[in-house]
């Protein structure tokens, strides 16, 4: 009687250990996913980010080039 | 003796389920971050693009606004 | 004869007045017309000056805020 | 009497034709200047106007810049 029960308790025991292993490496396996996700994502952002600064120092060139204009338009006014 | 091999394997048995449901909380509690994170990464990738749409926005007037001071110039030209 | 003579000199000098006085009243219509000229030249560059400036002012006005715009980006991109 | 007359005359008339005639060269004097500085005055124009042209063509190539980096930025943003 004891044995069968204690057999019983083993089997039991083993089952749910080999479902929660395999609830284990499901997990893992998301968790692996979004990190790559996460990875994925902050490389991206760290290209637009790069693209925006390029951006905004095209953007610093073209203000600096209107600000020349602005001065000859001055300095032509100025002489005239 | 068979009765104590299986109370030894029942024992085992239950030690490691207990191990791999500890380690399973801290899995879905990693997941449960990860996922808190990148919805955090979204909103905030979300914030950013509206922003920079609102920027994008500013920069149309301001090239209508150029333009129109550019035909302003044009016509004066013109009638002088 | 010479009272003839000088008649005839008297008659002579008188026309010449005449042909110079009227070329003298010519000359005298033309410099009017020539400073009225030169007076509507001077108006028309003094209204064109002033678009001018105008315009120069709504330039600066332009490049400020695009560089307002420059700075919201800059503040964007540091931030994100 | 009638020849000293005439002669009165005669020298009077004279001297009137040399006042008259220098105050001619006088007006002819000042309308060659007006006439320079209405030409002088035209040409500083013409120059002044070619300048504004040129200044005009630049800003064109500074909006369509502009254009440019607004498009790229739309893109970007898009693209994210």
């Amino acid at each position: 009687e004891g044995a069968r029960q204690l057999e019983a308790q083993r089997d039991t025991l083993s089952q749910q250990l080999q479902e929660v292993e395999s609830r284990n490496r499901d997990l893992v396996e998301q968790l692996t996913d979004f990190e790559q996700r996460l990875e994925k994502s902050q490389n991206e952002q760290g290209v637009f980010r790069n693209n925006l600064k390029t951006l905004l120092e095209i953007l610093d060139g073209k203000i600096f080039e209107l600000t020349e204009l602005r001065d000859n338009l001055a300095k032509l006014i100025e002489g005239s």
